[in-house]
């Protein structure tokens, strides 16, 4: 067989995995601006399934993975509600719900890749779109939160997804086989992410000389 | 015949009452922001059907029914051009236009509800998808005007929604027929949602205890 | 040959430059939000490309061109590149900008317009949708900086667009040629958007006697 049994739990594990996180982070962006349950919920989900959705509306992939499987609507339902009663607690713990984001982020990417190119996507753009699938649900969290999204902004986060995300598509022209090039570009990626986060890095930010609007 | 002619003219005077209602709320969004007189409009069709545009992307419906069927757009001009002419008095007319809204709530989530089932989408997600139906317009004319969406916030809207749209998928598993489901999903919602209009029910807010950036 | 190739060299860059001036409007505005490098280019890429998003979504062409056609995402680069570097220069080259602006804006509208009705959707909603190719780029740039769309609110730019639009499905409907249709409502959309620079036009604004909320 092409891929073990044991392989595949890994998958669903780091899936599984990477949507409780995100859906964490959505979850905890809803509490800071006092939504009550439902809209916390709904940011739970939004989090941890839009970046896929968007994906796969994009490449015409209709209904989306996030509507048909219904384990991601539970696993964000319960990171939802755990983090809806269990709030100042899991706001302590910022460092593993920064490590479990790292690697949902790197599996988002590795998986998005892969669907686009499978969908017969050009390189450059399946690139993009698996940074999307990445940083897409925390570009639409922020956005119901009305705020500009923090990974446009601030952080070490999209550029590491993208890096993820060229690694498997260069790997895929070359020729190597999906699962190398998968791990490969999700490695990248998780290392790339957990160095930022460890050591701080940022992009530049811009600097308008004139007609600052932003504090 | 299935269904009688007196049905079938029913169900568009739902709908259109729904769309001129919604679209109302949409132009209602947009003069309180003082957009001009075309953001207005956009707000109001935006508001009465968006939610059915996300839906039928989602579902691969397109292009989507809002987008095919003209006499949605000519409903929300007309209630958007009204809006802006008679703002203050459609503003002290709270009440019916609520009401009307509830009404259109109910008719859409009955209305997406099946429309999902009947597109092979699984019970649970049709659910999520008819909810959506409901409320993904007052989402996104909140989004337009940079504000959190209101439904996420402070009301019992989506849960009445959610509560309808769960009868429909119960109802259709079961083996009731469509029409006995529709009408008992969309009178679930709408008594849910007119008894919070009149008795001021909200879901528990979040309380962040620490942190909290939002008034 | 129906279309000779100095009218494919001049579509092209047309195109090309409606894309650059529209990336340049997105970096802008995130510099202003002082988003990072990665910031910036996300802006200019959606500015210039999520009109046609959009549309190609509505109608069903997925994959989106923007994502099929690489020299989209290239154009948008370099002018979000360009943008960060020489921010100053730029910001005081508005009038340029503008012009160039308009110019992208009616051939998107042309272009958009056609493809609509090339999918076979009806001339009232390929209107809206030529309109929407046009505007989209700029309503989800200033989303995504948490603003309410300048379209939306001041300017005398949705309506050039939905007039040209309008041209063109009139002439498809009177069966005049789709390259006379095109030329005649692009014109028409950047005579209108440059008279509306030049003169100041605007749209009557909404003023809500009551409760007011914004500035």
């Amino acid at each position: 067989v092409e891929t073990s049994s044991a392989i595949q739990a890994l998958v669903v594990t780091l899936d599984l995995l990477g949507t409780f996180a995100f859906a964490i982070s959505g979850a905890s962006a809803g509490i800071h601006k006092r939504l009550d349950i439902f809209g916390v919920l709904v940011l739970a989900f939004v989090a941890a399934t839009f970046g896929g959705i968007a994906r796969d509306l994009l490449i015409g992939a209709v209904p989306p993975a996030a509507l048909t499987n219904v384990y991601y609507l539970v696993t964000a339902l319960v990171a939802g509600i755990a983090t809806f009663l269990w709030f100042p607690k899991i706001e302590k713990r910022q460092s593993p719900v920064l490590v479990f984001d790292a690697i949902g982020l790197s599996f988002f990417v590795a998986a998005g890749t892969q669907k686009a190119l499978a969908f017969g996507i050009d390189p450059v753009m399946a690139a993009i779109l698996g940074m999307l699938t990445g940083i897409g649900g925390g570009v639409m969290r922020d956005l119901l939160v009305a705020q500009v999204p923090a990974i446009l902004r601030t952080d070490f986060y999209a550029v590491a997804a993208l890096a993820g995300a060229s690694v498997i598509v260069i790997g895929d022209a070359v020729g190597f086989r999906p699962e190398a090039c998968a791990l490969a570009g999700g490695a990248l990626c998780l290392v790339l992410r957990l160095m930022a986060i460890r050591y701080g890095w940022r992009l530049p930010a811009s600097r308008p000389d004139q007609n600052p609007d932003a504090p």
